[in-house]
């Protein structure tokens, strides 16, 4: 098998090198086809190998910029300047073809931008998409898009349930249920771009369209990928980790008290461990944005070591299927069906 | 004091009669000067008022239909027809000036339609507003729009700041905190709409404006009034809700595994009942549509008699308080103000 190249953006995120170079190292050792050239700060990035084995090494290769794009940084710093920044280099590499993916967990806006400029969209589609995987009670549903387009058309909702689709049945191996987040399943609900993209999935035989989603039932199963625009996407995804946070410490708080309390909160310390590798962030880190020629997988920005980890295998797994390329052919076999019944 | 009347649809939600005429019931007998008008079929409302006092059955009127809108039915059938729904009529009363408010726990996409086509919007107002109070850590907050307009425009989110402020003002006696609902805290970011809705705020001396609120930070007293269109309110307050539901389950089932299960059950299922009386959603009920001349309330659909009848004492409050009048003037100050700065 030819080796996977990928770019790191070494310096994004909040725990910078010390996060992003031990990642780095441990993918590296994992996946023996796997090269990996960090973009950063050498100064502060060499220090971090002492440990790492000769076949390590010579699989890694450090690209020094000092130039950085900080998480307060207007996304447009990105394309000013020098474009010296290690994100904006390492979107340079996956554009040039030097490598098939890159991951950052720096700046989500800067890294959009980078991305649309840089990388063309695929074929058919008009605008790349963020993805989220949200636990669920029993399997993870893709969530698009979670932030890279707060409007988005009924024709770009479309473009997002294909997009989710094959990344679904690549991964999971199935013909994907595909659902439209909406504020009710009745038929005449929502706004008109869900209404327009609602027509056009239900006219779509190469999609397994299952109808509206309501936000309650996202984490109950209800379909393997939810679309949306990019505004009630990312509220999405937020104000569920707001309740998922106040609920735990509510309990954890509550369990304590009472004469017995130590017991309790033994007990539901263990339920709430349980729930927390359930839902481990850490585990579901690595949101692609997919729609573009290439792939750039965004890390949470205060992921830990094993986190980053997790979004660097998510774009190993995403160079292994082609996702790109898989996209395409399904754009372009709808393509081709709604031509031919024209 | 002269006495508050106040319409019940009687025939709406999931329990029907059976929740809404004991709720009725007992509102009468807690507050003394309070008079209700039963819209619906008398021949299933009268055989529960049988326990009822002389006094309270002087204070209750029933207005007899046997046509109801279900929530199946599309919103517009509450227009149509014989319009003798016992929603629709209900809706009627308050145009008509015989009673102040309305309570429904029927069909809410009907309810807002009723209510927009039979009630003027106060001056000032393009469109009504439904708000809800989510729970929060320590004070509870008003999210608006949940629902009532899936579209908004920036000036439209800048009339349900004003509304929400009032609202927020009149129950909770301070100038409340008023913030908008966006993807990230940084200026730049969001909809044309919202960024016109900020830049309306900001401008706006008679709003405690605090900035853009992130859904993580909803739970946490951000603000007591949070604004958005009515499709992203919606979501996130399903989202927020299943996510809850999600949580209670897995740490119940959880805690009982093991030997010693039914003594992790004890504690965990104590500091869960808390949880559930914190966050008890039939207290909460009563969701309020602002902006129109009476007040209009809707009841969760599947409210208990205890959850409708906190429905009902938000409508005595908003009765009371005079919203509709209070919210006027906040609106024609506001109005002045700019006039005189023009």
């Amino acid at each position: 098998m030819s080796p996977k190249r990928i770019a790191i953006d070494a310096m994004g995120g909040e725990g910078g090198v010390q996060v992003t170079v031990p990642a780095s190292t441990a993918a590296l050792s994992e996946y023996s086809n796997l090269e990996l050239i960090l973009l950063g700060d050498e100064s502060l990035i060499r220090p971090l190998l002492h440990a790492a084995s000769k076949d390590v090494l010579s699989r890694l290769t450090i690209h020094h910029t000092d130039s950085v794009i900080t998480d307060t940084d207007k996304p447009t710093m990105v394309l000013r300047g020098d474009k010296r920044s290690s994100m904006y280099l390492a979107a340079q590499l996956v554009q040039q073809g030097q490598v098939s993916a890159m991951v950052s967990a720096g700046n989500t806006g800067a890294l959009i931008m980078a991305g649309r400029h840089l990388l063309k969209t695929l074929p058919g589609i008009h605008k790349p998409a963020l993805v989220a995987t949200i636990p669920g009670v029993s399997s993870a549903t893709y969530l698009l898009d979670v932030g890279a387009n707060p409007d988005c058309s009924g024709q770009q909702l479309f473009e997002f349930a294909v997009m989710g689709a094959v990344l679904a049945e690549s991964l999971g191996g199935q013909s994907p249920r595909v659902g439209l987040l909406n504020i009710g399943s009745e038929q005449h609900k929502g706004t008109e771009e869900v209404q327009v993209a609602a027509e056009l999935l239900e006219q779509c035989s190469a999609i397994n369209y299952v109808g509206f989603i309501e936000a309650g039932d996202l984490f109950q199963g209800a379909a393997e990928v939810v679309v949306c625009d990019g505004f009630v996407g990312n509220v999405t995804i937020k104000a569920s980790a707001g309740v998922a946070n106040v609920v735990s410490s509510f309990v954890a708080e509550h369990s304590k008290q009472g004469p017995l309390g130590w017991l309790g909160n033994y007990f539901v310390g263990s339920a709430m461990s349980k729930l927390r590798r359930q839902i481990n962030p850490q585990r579901l880190n690595g949101a692609s944005l997919l729609g573009l020629q290439g792939s750039i997988v965004k890390s949470h920005g205060n992921a830990t070591i094993e986190g980053f980890g997790y979004a660097i295998k998510q774009a190993i797994i995403e160079v292994e299927l082609n996702i790109p390329h898989l996209i395409a052919e399904k754009v372009a076999a709808i393509m081709s069906d709604n031509d031919a019944a024209d």
